[in-house]
C-alpha cells in the first residue's frame, strides 16, 4: 500500500524566483513550516514532501510533481485540502493541476452515497440524460415557488431545487418553502405517476443547516443541495452518512481558485475533490452560458466525476449556468446520457412553464 | 433603518465586456439568476442590487458601487457571502475592494466575543503588543510538543498555537496532544505566575470540529484556533456562542481569493469579515515573510480589526508567516501595541527556546 499522495503543480515563477526553490518550498511550506534544516531527518523521511520531478512546461512555466506523505495527511478532509493548497493559496503562480489518490484516501473519504445509479433509480429513469431546474427568483413566497414546482414536475423535470440565493429570508422561509415546495412535487408525482425531487438548499451554520437537513428528510426529501464553497466539504458526508441524503453541490465561491496561473484546477476542486466528499451530482458552468468554461474542460470534468475510481460511484455532472433548452439536445450528444441538464432562465424566459419544460423533456428523450 | 448594503467592486472588462453591462449583471447573478424581465417589478424593486455609480478607475478599470437589498441577504453569513462573491466567483475580471455594513447586519452577526481586551484580560497584559508561536514541526509526538510548549511558555510567549497542520495524525492525535500540551502550560503558569495560553487547532468536519472543542474547554483552554477556509465562516460564532472560546483565525486556502483583478480584497476577507464572523485574532501573512502582502495593506488590515464598527469588539491582528525575532521591535513599532506577533520558526532556528522567547519578550516590552 502505497504510504504517498501525488500532486501535479503548474509553477509560474516570478523573474526573480528559482522554480526549484519554489518547487522545494511546497514541501517544506504544506507540511512542517518550517526551513530547510530546522527539524531531524527523521521529520524529512517521514513528514517533508518530495519533489520527485520538475520539468519546463512552456515559456515561464514548469510541472512539479510532489510526493507528500500519508503521515502528514492522515484521513481528514480538512487537513487534505490544507496539505494540497494551503498556505500556498497565499503565494502566486502555483496551480494545483492534478492529484493521484492513493486508494486509502479514497476509503477514507467513500465518495457519493448514491451515486449515477442511485440517483437513476430515485428519478426513475434508466438510460436518459436527466433534467434539472432551480426554484427562481428569490423574493417570491412558498406558495409562488410551490406552483413552479407544480408546473415543473407536470412537465417532466427530474430534479427541482431552490435556487442557491434561497437560504431562510423572509420572503420564503426555509421550513414554509420546504413544506409547500414538497407538497407540490408529492401531488405530481402521485397524480401522474411521475417520480420527480424537489431539492432544498440547506446551506448555513452548521447546527442549522442539520436542522434543515433533518426537516427536510423528515418531510420525505431523497435529496437537498449544498454549497460547499459557504459550508466547508465536510457537510455532504455528513448529509450522506447521518441522512442518507443525496446531495447536489453547487459551485458558488469556488470560482476564485480558479484563476489561469494561481489556485486550484476546476477539475480538481469540482471535479475529484467533489466527488471523494460524496456529492452526487455536482453543478457547473456550462460552456456557452453565463460563464467562461470552455468545453475540453467541461468534458474533462465530466470524465473526472465518471470515470473508474477505488470502486466509488460515480457522480452526476450536472452542467448549468446559462444552458440554452434549444441547445440541450446538442449538449446532451456531446455529454452523453449520464449528465444532468441543469436549465433554469431559458425556461422561465417562456412562461408556460409546463409546456416549456415539456418540449425540453422531449427534445432530451430524442437524445442520444 | 437602512435597507440595502453597499458593496463596492473593481471591474476590469474584458475587451468584449462592456463595463455598464458587467455591472449591471452583477445585481442580477447575486440575486435573482435570471435575465432581465424575466421577474416582476416588484422583485426588481425588493430583491434586485441596483448600480448606483460606476466610474473609469483607470487604464481598462472601473469602479461599481452595488447596493443589495438587505431582504435578499436575510440574517445569515452563508447567504451574505453568496450575495457578495458567490456565482460571479466563477466569472472573470471582478473584485469585491469594499463594503459598507449596515448596523442591522453587524449586529446580526456579532463580532469578537472576547477581542482585544478580552485577549488582554486572558493572558494578562495590559498594553504592551502579545506575542504567540506555532507548535511545529508535524510530525512530533504529544511529548514533544508539550515539552515546546513548556520551553514557550516559561520564555514568555503569550498564545501557544497549534501549527495550522496538526489535526489528528497517528503522530499527535487530537485528544493525546490537548491534554499534554495544556499541561505542560498550565505546569508553567502555576510555578511561574504566567498566563499563557495553548491554543489547539480544531478544524475537521464539523461534529468532530465540536467535539475537538468541546474537549478542548473541558480541558481549561479559552481559546482555540480555527482555518475558516476549511470549515467555513460560521465555525467561529459557533465557538464564540456554543463554548464561550476565543478563536484565533488562520488564512490557509483563502488565498485563492487574493488575485490582483478578481476576487476578495484581503481586507474585506481577513479584515472586517473575519472579525464580523466573530474572529478574536486574526492571522494575516505580514510584509517581508514568506508571503506576498504589502506594509500598505497589512496597515489597512490592522485597521479594518481595530476600527470603530457598529459597537463590535476589536479584534488583534496577528500578523505571521516569516516575521523574523529581529525584526519584532520595528513591527511593534510600525503597528502599535495592539499587535499579536506570530513567530515561529525564528524562535526554532535559534534552538534554545526558552531563551529565544525570552529575549523576544524583552525586546517586545522595549516597545512601542
Amino acid at each position: 500500500m502505497t504510504d504517498h499522495l501525488r500532486a501535479i503543480y503548474e509553477l509560474t515563477p516570478a523573474p526573480d524566483e528559482d522554480a526549484a526553490a519554489k518547487a522545494f518550498d511546497i514541501t517544506l511550506e504544506q507540511t512542517v513550516e518550517l526551513p530547510d534544516g530546522v527539524f531531524s531527518e527523521a521529520i524529512r523521511e517521514r513528514i517533508v514532501g518530495r519533489v520527485v520531478t520538475l520539468e519546463d512546461s512552456g515559456p515561464g512555466r514548469f510541472r512539479a510533481v510532489i510526493d507528500f506523505r500519508l503521515a502528514a495527511i492522515g484521513s481528514e478532509l480538512t487537513q487534505l485540502l490544507n496539505v494540497l493548497f494551503g498556505n500556498i493559496s497565499l503565494k502566486r503562480g502555483i496551480r494545483l493541476a492534478d492529484v493521484e489518490w492513493p486508494d486509502s484516501v479514497i476509503a477514507a473519504l467513500g465518495g457519493p452515497g448514491h451515486g449515477c445509479a442511485g440517483i437513476r433509480r430515485l428519478v426513475g429513469a434508466r438510460q436518459r440524460p436527466l433534467l434539472a431546474t432551480a426554484l427562481k427568483p428569490l423574493g417570491l413566497g412558498p406558495a409562488a415557488l410551490a406552483e413552479i414546482c407544480t408546473a415543473f414536475a407536470r412537465g417532466g423535470i427530474d430534479l427541482i431545487k431552490d435556487d442557491h440565493g434561497l437560504s431562510d429570508q423572509p420572503s420564503a422561509p426555509f421550513a414554509d418553502r420546504l413544506q409547500a415546495c414538497q407538497a407540490a412535487v408529492l401531488a405530481v408525482n402521485a397524480a401522474e405517476g411521475r417520480q420527480a425531487l424537489y431539492l432544498p438548499t440547506v446551506p448555513a451554520a452548521w447546527p442549522q443547516m442539520m436542522m434543515r437537513a433533518r426537516a427536510a428528510r423528515d418531510a420525505g426529501c431523497r435529496a437537498v443541495m449544498v454549497s460547499p464553497g459557504l459550508t466547508g466539504f465536510d457537510a455532504i458526508a455528513w448529509l450522506r452518512d447521518e441522512l442518507g441524503l443525496a446531495v447536489m453541490a453547487h459551485p458558488t465561491t469556488v470560482g476564485g481558485f480558479f484563476q489561469p496561473d494561481h489556485g486550484i484546477a476546476p477539475e480538481v476542486r469540482l471535479g475529484d475533490l467533489s466527488r471523494l466528499a460524496a456529492a452526487d451530482m455536482v453543478i457547473y458552468p456550462n460552456v456557452g452560458g453565463r460563464f467562461g468554461f470552455d468545453q475540453p474542460l467541461c468534458e474533462r470534468l465530466n470524465d473526472r466525476l465518471r470515470r473508474p475510481l477505488g470502486g466509488i460511484s460515480p457522480a452526476l455532472p450536472t452542467p448549468g449556468g446559462g444552458v440554452d433548452v434549444r441547445r440541450a439536445p446538442h449538449w446532451a450528444r456531446c455529454y452523453g446520457p449520464d449528465t444532468i441538464f441543469l436549465i433554469g432562465g431559458s425556461l422561465y424566459a417562456q412562461g408556460d412553464l409546463t409546456a416549456a419544460a415539456g418540449r425540453l423533456r422531449h427534445a432530451i428523450e430524442g437524445e442520444p
